[in-house]
């Protein structure tokens, strides 16, 4: 893909230098999708200056790559004419796209530039909920009856196919726009053209609600290897379709969130790299005060233990290092069990062969590790802190794991997401138990159980 | 949906019950990947047995959606005459995924039961390297020549087509089989049909090498919205086609995969619920016992300042919370980064403009919580650990936060996977910082500087 890089960097050079004599033959020659990575950073005047002398039909396309800020600029900047065609020509998802990321004096403004019919859909489309597979759909298909034949059908695709994107598949519906199935337009070909579009409508209907989370149309996607979902209101009839290059962008912003609420950050779609940081730090306030508070309980629990720590202050040598182990460990269960509920490997119903796996390893784990602290507690504190401290370590590995194993069952089953669970949650609770635990030990084997 | 849920009971409940008598309905309705769902657990005697009643032809595409051990087990038990029968009617990338699957004897069994062509095929797919675009790709296309009218393309394609499953695009090869461009069947239709093929040739070619990293072919597909991209060798002749739908569960591995990095878990694309025991202890102790030795350095910074604690006990008080919050703010600034890195919203180049942003976002973070603290300070110890736990609280916060930023830039920078700068890595490291940063303030302001 090196030629691709190459044209890359040479358009950033003409437009720098404002060389726009020669861009033509290298905006020819290069995909919508790079054009836009390329003028991205660029003034809008510029970058309307460079895409002059292509033809305006390709600027919708490479408009609808744009971030939400650069396409707004450049709308308003462009010539009047030149806006309206490019709107004419925005697919129906990405003009949805465009005009939901706007505040309401922008969206007003471009509205009123459009053609009544296309301002009519987009706001329809507009008032599905945010995230729904209704905003995600394209208004664009081809519907063919089911008592055509072959040939039939085929000349209706020639007639409307050529405005429409998606044709690989046709949607069969009856008389009322309800949806009886689907027909690809490979079928349509290969078979003999006297077969009736209702012999050719293939297997299972698979079909989402326009009011589903956008989610669930990635799911149905996903799991049945399709590459256009039709979306339907409640009585069944087509609404629009949800292809899988949405869905693919869909399932990188649903990761993009469960990384930040793993990471316990707020759930933030937008770039990082644009991001203001007033909306970041909103996004991380919120966590860090709270575990501010909830690591006092830990903070009470060393005081609470104070003459213990007074009488072997050695011991405190060891608290970073048996507290963190805790944590660690925690972070580790519950990183597995959120993602294992999020992809679908993992159900509420498999929680107890999990938890009596989890014992075994986390038993395990904290053996090893207690065998890895022994000699050091041996070194720094002789026999006695040297047991206290790899008792400790087998229970707070263990208890460690388990919170971080069953945090994430927990959540699911009173219906609160999984991924709650975030690491700087399960660590700080880890950390709590971790110092009871850790001295609670060392007050039975050392003082012999008292502490006040 | 709810259909598909009451089939997928019912069948699990017939397949319980032995019905095997009105099985067939069943199975005609349901997507082949819901049967496979509802018979993955089932011993694979039933599912042979429930099966029994089905066309042969779906046997296949059943068996492309179980696991890899239920695959293997079902093909075995099967009469030999069918398992060729399965075996022959699997696509290409299925098949490999079940060969490489399999250990070195189950596989040259299953190779045997082979027609001689798809073992050479299969076998040349799995000489590709591991997680390379030519293990992921589908082997049968159909392709075209570029001095064809559309009609004769056309004619071409219902010859070649029954067979075939991806013909919504078609390739245009020369005598070499080199690919020259691909060309939808949709132009091919729409098109008068004297067009010469070489003028339906749309847009830029974008192709992949076959021995590229999988993840290559993935961010091309997304890239550019395509559907099928296709797999090329060093001179450009065209060995095969990696669909969309093979890239969305690529996209599922990967990110798995970062998320366990995340967490610390060594990468691991297994299943969670089918891992054993011992896999799951050394994807997880090596971190572990890495962190713990970490944190020896922290009991050391502690073991320094033993003079400031036995002072001041009441500083034990606030390590957990003070230390915790560096970790914190560190996890969520790593998080955001290594995601931001992964989705290339952010490149090494933007390092500074971050940096800038995250000083600034940190002391507004840190001042907010040393706000928090102050009066727990106050009570807990006075005026003067009022001000020693404020002030440590937003060095703490500030330092955690340009670790957890500047880390995974600087591994990227040598070329190591961002995503090792795990929250339990991070949260370790700021730890011993914020040890060392709270015990410092603490001597300085309390004691005027003299530890030992």
């Amino acid at each position: 893909m090196d030629e691709h890089r190459q044209d890359h960097q040479a358009l950033i050079r003409q437009v720098q230098q404002e060389a726009w004599d020669d861009i033509s033959e290298l905006l020819d020659r290069m995909h919508v999708q790079d054009i836009a990575d390329a003028l991205g950073d660029f003034p809008s005047t510029a970058v309307i200056r460079a895409l002059e002398s292509s033809p305006r039909e390709r600027w919708a396309a490479i408009l609808a790559y744009l971030e939400p800020p650069a396409q707004h600029a450049l709308l308003l900047e462009m010539d009047p004419d030149d806006t309206q065609l490019v709107l004419a020509g925005l697919l129906p998802d990405d003009l949805t796209a465009l005009l939901e990321s706007l505040d309401q004096p922008a969206m007003e403004q471009l509205l009123q530039l459009l053609p009544q019919l296309q301002v009519q859909r987009a706001l329809k489309q507009l008032g599905y909920p945010e995230q729904s597979a209704g905003r995600l759909m394209n208004t664009r298909f081809v519907t063919i009856r089911a008592h055509w034949s072959a040939a039939e059908a085929l000349d209706h695709v020639r007639r409307r196919g050529e405005t429409e994107d998606t044709i690989n598949t046709l949607y069969v519906t009856d008389d009322r726009r309800r949806l009886l199935g689907t027909v690809g337009l490979k079928r349509l070909v290969l078979n003999p053209q006297d077969t009736l579009v209702e012999q050719l409508i293939g297997g299972q209907l698979i079909a989402v609600q326009a009011g589903a989370d956008r989610e669930e149309a990635a799911r149905l996607i996903q799991r049945y290897d399709i590459t256009a979902l039709p979306v339907v209101d409640s009585e069944g009839r087509l609404l629009g379709v949800v292809t899988v290059d949405d869905v693919l962008d869909v399932v990188e912003e649903e990761n993009t969130e469960d990384f930040h609420k793993l990471g316990a950050v707020g759930a933030m779609t937008y770039s990082l790299r644009e991001a203001r940081p007033s909306l970041l730090y909103r996004k991380r306030v919120g966590w860090l005060v709270l575990l501010v508070f909830m690591n006092l309980f830990g903070g009470a629990g060393i005081a609470y233990f104070e003459d213990t720590i007074t009488a072997t202050i050695a011991l405190v040598f060891f608290l970073p290092l048996i507290v963190d182990s805790g944590g660690n460990a925690g972070a580790q269960s519950a990183t597995l069990m959120v993602r294992a509920l999020a992809t679908g490997d993992v159900q509420l119903r498999h929680w107890f062969a999990l938890w009596s796996k989890e014992l075994g390893v986390a038993t395990a784990l904290g053996v090893t590790m207690a065998v890895a602290v022994w000699s050091i507690g041996l070194w720094r504190g002789g026999m006695e802190v040297a047991w206290v401290v790899s008792l400790s370590m087998v229970l707070v590995v263990v208890v460690g794991s388990m919170i971080g194993m069953l945090l994430p069952f927990i959540l699911t089953r009173v219906k609160l997401d999984p991924a709650t669970a975030s690491a700087p949650l399960i660590t700080s609770i880890a950390d709590i138990s971790g110092i009871l635990i850790y001295f609670t030990v060392a007050t039975v084997m050392l003082t012999g159980g008292s502490t006040h």
